[in-house]
């Protein structure tokens, strides 16, 4: 397939497959929410099953319009709403889930049950992103923003592994990773640069498959051939990024939050390593990047690919 | 004063002031370098001390229009060159240092020495810098995305000086500081997020005379005052951020690197610390920006703040 540039593209490629995902929503019960839920019904792309307040429906009519691709079981507890979501995806009635207003902790909460949640046992819990730069010729893919603070060696490869298979299903063959830090050197003060020495390795050594690896890079290095150039730096990344890998959660966030908002950039994004991708949204994220989260979800969830089959195996889950 | 709200109003309200500054530079040897100092002679506003390789004004005609402001010290070795700058500026022979394209580790050995460089006894060296981000309503200035990796609590109240001081000379007469987090919690599992409790203590207590700083914020609520509207932060900020204070370099550099890439944002940055500003340009910097870091520093030692004057009696210096 050619490589998805963009959220547009994303969208027609989800149309083309012709087959809509089921999403179980927790607590949908605000207007950006909704948007996005009216979008991925009118698009054809996924059904849903809403699990929380059902007077919901009454309040958004424009989801009346797909009566066949809506259905709601109603629960007004939000912790008892999230547990059936849960308990619906662990059975299979639902490819993804997806947060509306209830608290993130609540949900998280979940999740991570031990006995009854979505984190298979050894699976690390961490969060992937995708923007569309108006100033960058494709997708960005970016973590961990949200979720893990300061990664460790294996959690970093983790990270990878998700971001690299994402990448597959975009149809980026061979993608190009930066691991993002100051500057160009290793140094011991900066204990990730050590862990970057570790994984660049690794890949070298094949172990990642078809991929590029890179780092410690900058993010104007990694991005932009011309600042590489000038400081005399030779990376395979060669200014062609497609995913960051950030030092930690702080440099992540202050690249998300400075770059949707200065380069006005749209952003999707996704928790990572429960058996089924979840769309947790921040509240101030707009309709949009709600739906282009869906959408990123359903992409997960759509066809196959190596990686993805290895998660499969590890959880023991039927996708 | 009206505040400087660009780059453009830097450069007019220092042609006003009539009355260039003195700047020694180490090795001006690179087109950027040359652009820049052209530039300021043009402008009105700098006149140069060249210490280096003296064939510099062979290369760079354009240098020989402004002779009366142009004088060159001829020392071939690069680590001669900058101690005579060093001891030029200790003399008060000049009111700024500059780097040209001298490696940056040598140029801070001049500077760092305990007997004969710049940095009094007890001060900390950090970097300043301000951003014209096209997509904002006024300049941005952050800290430390170049020198300190993880501050202490007593490094950020000397960064947050800085910035404040810089801009009072900017004509802002209550700057807007945020102290930048992934999030607006408080929590015991990033120590940066209890030492900005302490600082808005301090701030609350009048300690920084007429500011306002609040934090932890992310950047989108502290640029954006629809972004707190949504997650229903209410700060004093208010989408209203002057400064930005980061909580370690990678996310300081992330923003930097991301800001001017993305949202093709032009960039002034200096050493502070030293009993003269230090403009310490990147090697991947413009020749605007590298000019830039001119007028901002010329700007700093001109005129006159109780906070300029608190560090005057500090060092001693006759500035």
């Amino acid at each position: 397939m050619e490589p998805i540039l963009n959220f547009a593209q994303l969208t027609a490629h989800l149309k083309k497959l012709n087959h809509r995902k089921r999403i179980a929503v927790v607590c949908a019960n605000d207007p950006n929410t909704e948007y996005a839920i009216s979008r991925a019904l009118e698009e054809g792309i996924a059904e849903f099953l809403m699990i929380g307040d059902s007077t919901i429906l009454k309040k958004y009519p424009t989801l009346k319009q797909y009566p066949e691709y809506v259905k709601t079981i109603h629960i007004e507890n939000p912790d008892e709403a999230a547990r059936e979501a849960v308990r619906i995806v662990r059975e299979g009635g639902a490819d993804i889930l997806m947060k509306g207003i209830i608290n993130t902790d609540n949900l998280l909460h979940a999740i991570l049950d031990k006995e009854k949640g979505l984190l298979p046992k050894g699976k690390i819990l961490t969060h992937l992103a995708v923007m569309e730069i108006p100033t960058y010729h494709k997708l960005l893919f970016f973590s961990d923003a949200a979720v893990i603070p300061r990664p460790t060696l294996q959690q970093r490869i983790e990270m990878i592994w998700y971001a690299i298979c994402t990448c597959r299903h975009f149809g980026i063959e061979q993608p190009r990773v930066a691991l993002i830090h100051c500057t160009e050197k290793v140094s011991a003060k900066f204990p990730h640069s050590l862990d970057y020495v570790n994984i660049v390795e690794l890949a070298e050594a094949g172990e990642f498959g078809n991929v590029i690896i890179d780092g410690p890079l900058d993010v104007r290095t990694a991005c932009e051939q011309a600042s590489g150039d000038i400081k005399g730096i030779v990376s395979p990344i060669n200014g062609q990024a497609d995913v960051l890998i950030f030092p930690n959660i702080e440099s992540g966030n202050a690249f998300y939050k400075s770059v949707s908002l200065f380069a006005q950039a749209e952003m999707a994004g996704l928790l990572q390593g429960p058996i089924c991708p979840v769309v947790l949204p921040s509240r101030s994220d707009s309709g949009l990047s709600k739906y282009y989260s869906i959408a990123m979800a359903c992409l997960q969830v759509s066809g196959d690919c190596k990686c993805r089959k290895q998660v499969s195996q590890v959880t023991g889950s039927s996708f």
